[in-house]
Formats: structure tokens, C-alpha cells, sequence
């Protein structure tokens, strides 16, 4: 399986450039009888959408989803799910002046090592605008996690810059551009990013995902860890430089004591470990969290060199995201139900026979 | 492919558990003609083993490699390379006491309620041990890696508990039980491991791992990413709970005009992407950075529940090592062997009849 | 990797129902640099075309396939390759009839009870319609295959029902709506099939498949043999239920003596092995033969049962191959090549610091 | 996954050489909570084992098992299975006089091209020895599939050089060296053999294998047919030169009217198709046969190449199968077991939600 395929039983391939006619995706292996129309990924695809706000970027996609094969009847058939977005507002000539020299934290000299040759239109392959496949693939995926174990996969941007936003409740999330816990920062981010795209810069972000109804038993020792895989899915996300799973990076400088979620017969009684242990899920929440990078197109003027070697200035314009992160919580969301609900296909492959000898319930609701 | 086995064209399957007879695995897809005996394995096996300091569990393993197939007149045939590992001294009573109840932090509920069965001895397939196979199979992608392509992949202790250690040189790394980079530091370490044993508590650490010399190109968008591998890689070891690809969680706070690193025919400026952009290696250093957390098994009584779901106390006595982290880095260099040796093996797959049109050279050093 | 993928390197995903809105798949894998437009494809989708002849079903597709993605300025850039064929011809009242009765011999049944529902418009997923997708990705396959290493592949109508058809020319096959290898056999096949729709009958075929101009070296021990690949790709084309390499069924009644294809200096001196030998090329032609069943839609009336389970008789009218064999020599030589470019990826992979150590030339011609 | 692993979700990784050390392999998959024990293995291994009547190989190997983990108090806990066979009578010297020469029909050519190098001691990996293998995965797969779903997996000789062999009964089928389905046409096949060891030539095979008690549903289309997984496992045996399922190549000279299972309440009234239509089981026995060329370490002189290209005779002493087909159906079975085994489970991961809508009862049996 190369690399625009992943999954091993519910299985996304993806297709598509910033500057070509579309993009587009299979899914194979959803289980059949869930109810599906474009409907439920278009509103998937909507929460991504560019130009939604003035924060992101001015591209003006509406990003309308066709589904080609896999429903009949308003059902999932059990075969492959092809579906189509066409691109609509692609302005190729955007790009003109930086096609013969490379953005620094850009993939633009990557691919052109790699391949001898590059789609310079855009970023090509490269733009993070591919990840509306994801967010089309994940749909599908929420969907039937919740319908079919009660599974919510919901996430929300936890820092933009120095900015750090504390939680505050889900319903918030959904009542701003910025996917942000709590309303009252709303105003300050505002402020924050009015003024960086003023200055031409860009900046990083965080983003927490959490998963709350997982039961317990997804994820296969050793290599297929369920924590393994979320992290190489996050990962693949455009800018993603860091995972954590639970208490992350401040696990280091926990006691064993302090970290290991004692147990109780009401539950777990905190939540360290993010919902997996030795790979497999516990039946807490499953706590996720990323950090992206700055935006690698900016219109500040950088120091790079050109395709023949020769060192060059390079400043870009067009339309960018100036944080990336703004847009990336739904594609977080969706690249973690993706995870899950091939773990919970697995799962029940290899272990439909076994009788949970018990159940420790009401486990501590952490976020 | 199921959770044992990972790597696409170099495949690596893994078996075994604490207190069977025996661990062992099988290296599939290796290039032939490579020149390689036991001792190339048993070196690295040497620097992972048990029993090497006070300060790591004092399980008397020999670690002693056999290598059954793969390996003909001293060099590799190209078929699958199999081998075995001898489990010398298990002391399963010691897991008398806990095999009825859940370690907090450990994966021994969920292995329960997964498998309706666990094997309590030892922690089983979930033993930490199990990363003896992924350094025999790293031993043997380093040494081709080495050979075929100038790559190095070299780690280090860079934090114990709330002690930071700054990279002094690759040398001092090798001259102590910790990988610790700077010899000075190293009583510190000792007094704080020596002070934590007593207490019957363990700690977390940080390890970094680098590879240097890793030419430009490999790795496969958009999935298929190499940072998205590595971290599904490192988040496949026991213990991980974070990990960062070059300025990773730093790099939320960066504005992209700080992390975009700058180009000059001299070669990259600087390296805050870690060597991989758009998932494809830039040419510069891969760096990657782990969190472990403490390790779960230790002294210090905590609430827990029964295998009937009473509430209930476990300590846990036996042979553990307080911070797993100080053993990770040859098992942290292995996952990053193997992860480069895959690509290298799937860039040239696809783009062996690419010219790369020019080269950036001397790429500054970071580390 | 689920049921609709195929190819470990060279990886081909399809989607698409006979009655749904269009077909298409996605190749990813392929070198970059090849040059390719749509031409490229639409010429090997026109030999498979629907309504070429009267003796082949009458729906009318103009099979016009458009690339969405991966090819940049007339060649591939290396990144996944999606496309897409609308249907244009689907007359679903025609399956009304036959929606809750199954159809002896086909897949109807088996689908149903699989998923629990079915697309019962044309066959839905079942339908030979999908090899539409096979043909666009072999066509890549083979333009590389040609390209790159020289490799043709070819293939001819071996048997029509009892119609045995010796081999003349390659430029022979071409020539007539059977792809027979000699156009002297064509008037006795067109009174056959004449005859043959009259009665509303159907009959099998027999079809066989040449690459020639493979180098030593391509397949895999032990379970990824080429001649493994190719047989698991064929028996997947629709209506397949046999597949011979080489001598085939031949040699059972072989002795050792007869069989083993003496080497000279001037090269092999047969090829009962056909090209294969422990599941690796020989540098000869890869000769396999498929035989394929006789058409499942018939107007001849057959017992059957319906959705309830009550006894019942089906007669298929509508627009149906009488022959499938007549139209999947195309398919099979796809499926060939898709095998084959993998294989090429992969031996190059593992091998390609390999200096081979001597060349048996000039392998003596077979077909 | 490279060339020694196959299977998705029972996934078998194997490894070894005819003069190495050992054999062994992993099984990765395997359901939790079955009985097994190194009997259960060991039975089919004996099975299989040489030296059993004089018409095999005369080398001495028990062919023991030992089990290395994934078992634990009697049941398989669910992680990697790991089994160990040490070789016990390699005769490495017979080999020295071929070591520079090219058996026709082996793959003695076709490895040392490929790698580089063989090891020709016994044909290395090349050795139909890597069965045992094959051998032991599939004996856990046939106790899984027995106890779980009833399935039963059987084999026999059909047809031995031109000897045909009758179907008589299953019973008989154990009571002799050849697992000839007729005792009485053993003292023919005794005649033919010891003439054919006399000649010191070799003959080819015909093996049939049938599955009982497949239940419907098994098999994903389009790519990951039941039928396809099952050509591609055989062909991978060595030696196998052609596959067929049901029918096979009978279907070509067979009209639609004849080929198509009727079904009524009561069940299908044939079985053409061999258990599978559209890649998914029907619930009929599975019915697979397979073609077994001769062996082609042949004491008949031959012409072939030395390693420097120049012409040679060879003759091959030492120990061989004049027929491999003798001991091959084991082997076959075993084979047939891992892909159903790997089916079921693949099945009920996607469809495990299904009531299939009706069940066709009491299908005929064929055989």
C-alpha cells in the first residue's frame, strides 16, 4: 500500500491537487446499512471550508461532495464509497512568481528532489487543501461510530500562538470560526490574528481531540497500537510537528505514582494515560493533542534559493491560511475516527468471540 | 497485516513474551549481500540489555541472539531473516501477588478485558522486553543504512525526571548507563535514580534520536509521510506518550517567519522542520524527540481493582526498571532504523530513475 | 488493505456500480516523469468497449475516461493518479424483473446475503462493468512497462465454447472483435455466436496472456511469488475459475525430463515453466491462460429461488455479453501488467544494488 | 508486507532454509481463548513429514514443533503465535556437485539472478521443506475453523502422472502414504512409482482440496475475492503450475445453461462454481484443484549452464520427492485453511451488524 492509502480494514485513498480539476477519495471496508447521503459529509466539509471567516484563507470553495458508488438507497452498500469534490476557484497564475524558487517550511523542494519535477500551482500535492479528503472519509466514519457504539469524536483549538484557551464547554466550539472552547477568547484571538496578517506572518496552534465513548478493547499490541496509529495518522496531517496521547510531554516529569490512573470499582479516577494502555483502548476518553506549525507561505521576505541553486528572496502572496491550525480541528476530529473505527473493525475480527469477564464503569470524565 | 508486524518493504514481526521461552522475529525484505553475523545484532542487544547498572531492572538476561535464516557465508541472502532470543531468567512467582489485580498505568486490564484472558507473568506480550526484537531488527537496518547510504542514527538521554541534559558530545553518550550526552551530569543521575529506587517510585524521561546523513527524498506524501511513520514508530514503544518532529510543540509559538528554515546554496539555515518537509527527508538531520512516561510497576501502594471488580491495593515488588526512558534509546534509535531503511527501500522503488536536478549542500548541523 | 485495492507498490483502488453515476479508481505508486495523457488510457478502454460488435452487449459507453490528478504537464509527478468514467447508458427498469429473484451463477445470492442487501440494477458491484477500472490502470502499467524495460503484453482468445484457436500473429488479433489470433477462424466464431444469441444461451472461454521482454528477477519467495500475484489477479476478473502458468494442467501427465526447461548458453530451450521459476522470472515470456465461465444473465429460463426463499424461475433479458471471454483479453493483460509493475517496483527495491552475475540470452521464442 | 508474510487479519510470516538451522514462523491473528497445544500442530506436521513411505524423500526429520508464545495455560492468548521446527539431517555435501550448475525447472537460476547469490544447499529457500510452515499455520487455522464455524478442510490426491484417481471416500483418504481417495488403486500407484524412482525420473500431480461447512458470505470483492486469495495461496505452493476452482477450465466448453448452479428451497442443485460466486462463499463446499509439476531434482541427465555461462550436464543424487504431489495435499489444506480463516475473520470485522435476510438450506453435496 503506497502512500496515499491508509487503514488496514477501513481503508481512505486519496487523490487530488490545490490546482487540478479535484479532488476525491475511496473508502473501502464501511461496514454496509449505515445511512449516508452527500448531506452528512457536506457538513463535515463545511466546518473545514475555506473563506469562512477573514482568518483563513480567501479561496472560495464550496466544496460540494458527490458520492459515486457505495450508497443505494440511502444506505451503504458494503463496497467501496468513491466520492468527488471538484476544485472551483483555482487561481494558477497565483503562483507564477514563486515556481522557480522554494518556500522555506514548505514541501516545494521535497517533492522536486524526490520526484525530479514538481506541480508548483498551489503546492500541489502538497497543500493542506487535500485534507478535505480526510474530513469526506471521516463523515463516514463518525457517523457510524456513534450510531453503531455511541462514539464522539469532537476537538477544539486549545492555543493559537502564546494564546492558550482554556476548556470550556463543547457546545462553544461550534459558535465561532476558530473552533475555540470558550467564547469570551473569541475577541482576543480576533484582535491576534487581525494584526498578523497585517504583519504578513504566520503563526503555529494546538489543537486537542478527544474521543469519548470508546469501549474498552480497540487497539492491537504491539506494532498496532491504537495510540501508535492515531499518532502516524495525526501526523500526516499538513503541518503537524507534535503528538501527545494523555498527559504527553508532561509525563516526563510525572512520578509513577502521580501518573498511573488508579482504578476504582466506579471507574478510573484520572485520566493520564489518555484512554489507551499497552496500545488498547480503556473505555475513558481517548485524548489527543497537536501542534502545527506556522504557515509556511507568508509575506515576509526569507532567504532561499532557486531551482538552478542561486541564492534568492522569497515573499508569497496569494491566499493562505496565516494559521493552519485554525482549520484544523475537524480534520484532527476526522483523522481520529478514522483510526477508531478501523481499530473497532479489527477489534471485533479477532476478538467477536470473547466475553468481557468484567466491566469497570463511570470511568472519570477528564476534559 | 495484524499488530506484530510493521514496515512495508522492510518488514520486521515480532514474538514473545516475558516469561515464555523464548522472544523472537523476523526481518523480511532485507537487500542482499549485506555482510552481517550475530555480533552485529549483539551489539545493540548489548546496549539495551538488563542488568547493565543499578539503576535498570536486574533481570539476568544475557540477550544472546541466534540468527536461523537469511544469512548465508556471512552475508544476506535477501529471504526473511529469522531469530531468536532466549528468555534465561524468568521468575513468574514473583507475578503471584498482582496476577489478580490491575497495575495502574499498566496494560493489564485492558489485555483483559480485550482478550478475556491475560498472562499475568511478567506483563506478558506487553512487556517492555518485547523491544529486545525491534533492536536486533534496527541493529540490522543501521548497519545497511550505514553502509549503502553514510546514515548514522544516534540517540540520547536529553531529560530524567525534571533533570534536562544539554547535548554535549555523541561520544560521552556511549560512556555511561544513562546515554546520558554530557558525562558531567551523570553523578546527578545517579544520586536522583539511587534517591527515587529507595522510594519505591519511578520517573519519566525525554529521549532524542537523530539521523544524520538521510538524503533527500525519501519518504511518501501524503500519508505514507516519514515523520507520519516515525511517530506511529516511537508511539509504538512502551512507555511513549508524545512525540515531536524537530521544533515540535515549540513550534506553536514560532511565527512562521521564525520556523520557515531559510535556505542559501550552503544549505539550510537552520533545521526547526527535522529534516522532513512534506514528509519528504530535506537532506538535513531527522530529530525527533520522545516522552516515556514512569514506569507503572513500583512500590509505592496504590487504589486499584480485583479481577471481580473489588476494590483493592497493589504494590508492586519484583525486578523493574524505575525509568524505562534510560534503556529507550538504543530501542528509540532501532524504530528510527527500521523506519528510514522502509523508505529508503520505497523511494528507490518509485523513483529510482529520477535525476535530482541539484543539490543544497552542507545542510547545517543542529543537533 | 480492503477487498477493492490491489498492488503492494503499484497500488490500484476502484469504486463504481454498473447503475451508480460513474466508475473510477486510483493508482498510486507509479514513477513519476512517465509521459501520459488521456489518449493513453481511453485507447485500451476502447478495446474493452461495450457494443464493438454484435456479438458483445449492447450498452452503449463511450467509456471516456477523464484523469483528475497526478499528471502535471503531460507526465506523472509521482503522487497518486485518480480518474474517472461516467456511465452513461444504465437502464435500470430493466432489472426489475429479476430485483428479488437471484440469478443462477451469478453473484446476486452471495452479495445479499453477505451485506444483507443488494444493488440489484445491472449487478451493482458484481458487475463485469468494473473492469473498466482494471483496463485505465493497466494501461499506465503497460505505457511504463514498455517504456522503462521494454515488456509487451499481449494477449489473444485461446477457445470460444469447443472452438479452439491456434495461434497465428499478434498482428492478427487486433484485427476482429474476438481478439482471435488468426482471422481465418473468425467467420466459424461469429456463426457460433450468432447461433449461440439465438438461443439464448451463453458459453464459456478460453483466453491466454503473454509478457514478453520481462528481465530476470522479478517476484518474491516464498508467498509473494510473481506467479502467485498474477494467479490471485486473474482468478479476481469476473467469471475466471482457472489459471494456468506455463505448461499449466499440462504438467500433471509431464515427466521431470520432459518438463524442467533445459538451459544453453543461447538460453532456455522451452518454456513449460512459463517465465516462472520459484516464483521468480526466468527472463522468458510469463504465458498464463485464464478460463472463464459462461455468462450467469441468460434467456434460457432456470430454477431459482426468491428473496422468501419460494421456489422460482428467472430468465435474464436485457443487455448481456453472451460470451464474457470475447472482451477480457484487454482485462487480463491489464491485470497482468498491474502485477508485473508492482514486481518491477519491488525487485528494484530490495535489489538494486545487485550486480546480476551472468545473462543467459536470446530465451527462445515459445508463443 | 514482503514476500514471507501473507494474510490480512490470520496473517502468516515464515521463515528458514532446507540446510539452515531451523524453520519457523509467526502467526499473527489468531482469535483468543482456542485450545492448542504442539499436538494439535504437531498431527498435521506428521502428516506431512518425509520419510513416511519410500515414496518420498528418504531425509530424516521429525519435524518437531515447539511453540514459543501466544499460548499460555493451554488457550492462545491472542498476541503472536511463534513456532519453532529445527532442521535435523542436512546433508549439505550432497549438494557440492550442483552448487555450480542450474537444475532446469528449478529455481536455482532464478534466485542467484535476483540476489546475487544462493544458498544451494538444498535449494535454500527454495526448498518445498519452507511447508512446514504452511503445515503448522494451518493447522491452527483448521482447529479454529472446525471448532468455530464447523468448517472442515480436506484434501486428496486426484491424479498421479496419468494415473486418475476416483473419489471414494474421505475415510480412505488417511489409510495410505499417497492420500489416494480409493484404496484400491494403491498397489498401481506402489507399480508406478517404484518404475518411475527406478528411471530416476519424476511425474506430475493433481491435488483437489474441499472445504465443508463454509458458511455464506465469506469473500470481499472486487480485488480481495475469496476465489483470488485462494489461486494466489496455491499457486504460491511450490510446484503448482495451475488452479482451479469448481468447474475450472470444464467451464469453458460448458453453455450458461449447463454452468449456472440452479438453486431451489432446498438448495443449489450443483456445484459449478466450486463455492463462490462473485468472490463470496455460497455456502457449498469450496472446491479447489491444483495442478503439482514434477520435481525437478531429477538423477535423468540434463542440459544446462554453470555459473560462468558455459554448457554442463547435471544429474541430481541426494534425496528428493520423485513426486512432490505425493505429500502436497496437506499442504494444500493448509493453505485453503489460512486463507478461510483469514476470510471469516475479515467477513464478520465488516459485516458482524448483518442478519442475513434468508439462508438456502442443505446445499447438495458435490464432491
Amino acid at each position: 500500500m503506497s502512500g496515499n492509502s491508509f487503514g488496514l480494514l477501513y481503508c481512505v485513498t486519496s487523490f487530488g491537487e490545490s490546482h487540478g480539476p479535484a479532488y476525491g477519495g475511496v473508502v473501502d471496508g464501511c461496514p454496509p446499512g449505515l445511512q449516508l447521503n452527500a448531506e452528512d459529509i457536506q457538513k463535515e466539509l463545511d466546518r473545514r471550508k475555506p473563506g469562512s471567516s477573514r482568518h483563513v484563507t480567501q479561496r472560495r470553495e464550496t466544496d460540494t461532495v458527490e458520492i459515486l458508488s457505495g450508497v443505494y438507497e440511502g444506505r451503504t452498500t458494503g463496497t467501496a464509497i468513491g466520492f468527488l469534490i471538484r476544485n472551483e476557484d483555482q487561481r494558477s497564475k497565483d503562483y507564477s512568481a514563486i515556481a522557480e524558487k522554494f518556500r522555506p517550511g514548505h514541501a516545494d523542494y521535497t517533492y522536486w528532489q524526490k520526484y525530479g519535477m514538481r506541480d508548483a500551482r498551489g503546492g500541489g500535492r502538497a497543500s493542506a487543501r487535500e485534507t478535505v479528503v480526510r474530513v469526506a472519509a471521516g463523515a463516514i466514519a463518525k457517523k457510524w461510530l456513534k450510531e453503531r457504539y455511541g462514539v464522539s469524536v469532537r476537538g477544539y483549538l486549545a492555543q493559537l500562538g502564546r494564546i492558550k484557551l482554556a476548556f470550556s464547554s463543547w457546545a462553544e466550539v461550534e459558535g465561532n470560526p476558530f473552533f475555540a472552547p470558550d467564547a469570551k477568547v473569541v475577541p482576543q484571538l480576533e484582535k491576534f490574528m487581525d494584526e498578523l496578517r497585517e504583519s504578513g506572518d504566520s503563526c503555529g496552534a494546538r489543537v486537542n481531540v478527544v474521543a469519548s465513548g470508546v469501549p474498552v478493547g480497540w487497539g492491537e499490541p504491539v506494532y498496532g497500537r491504537l495510540d501508535a496509529d492515531i499518532a502516524g495518522a495525526m501526523m500526516s496531517i499538513n503541518a503537524v510537528k507534535g503528538v501527545e496521547i494523555g498527559a504527553g510531554f508532561a509525563a516526563i516529569e510525572q512520578k509513577g505514582s502521580e501518573h498511573g490512573d488508579e482504578m476504582t470499582p466506579q471507574g478510573f479516577v484520572s485520566n493520564n494515560n489518555g484512554g489507551v494502555l499497552g496500545g488498547i483502548s480503556t473505555g475513558q476518553d481517548v485524548t489527543v493533542s497537536l501542534a502545527l506549525k506556522p504557515t509556511s507561505s507568508i509575506r515576509v521576505p526569507r532567504r532561499t534559493i532557486d531551482v538552478r541553486g542561486n541564492p534568492a528572496t522569497i515573499e508569497t502572496t496569494g491566499r493562505h491560511d496565516p494559521c493552519v491550525g485554525i482549520r484544523a480541528t475537524p480534520i484532527a476530529e476526522a483523522m481520529l475516527a478514522c483510526v477508531l473505527i478501523d481499530h473497532a473493525l479489527r477489534h471485533r475480527a479477532q476478538c467477536a468471540d470473547v466475553a468481557p469477564p468484567t466491566k469497570v464503569v463511570n470511568p472519570k470524565k477528564i476534559n
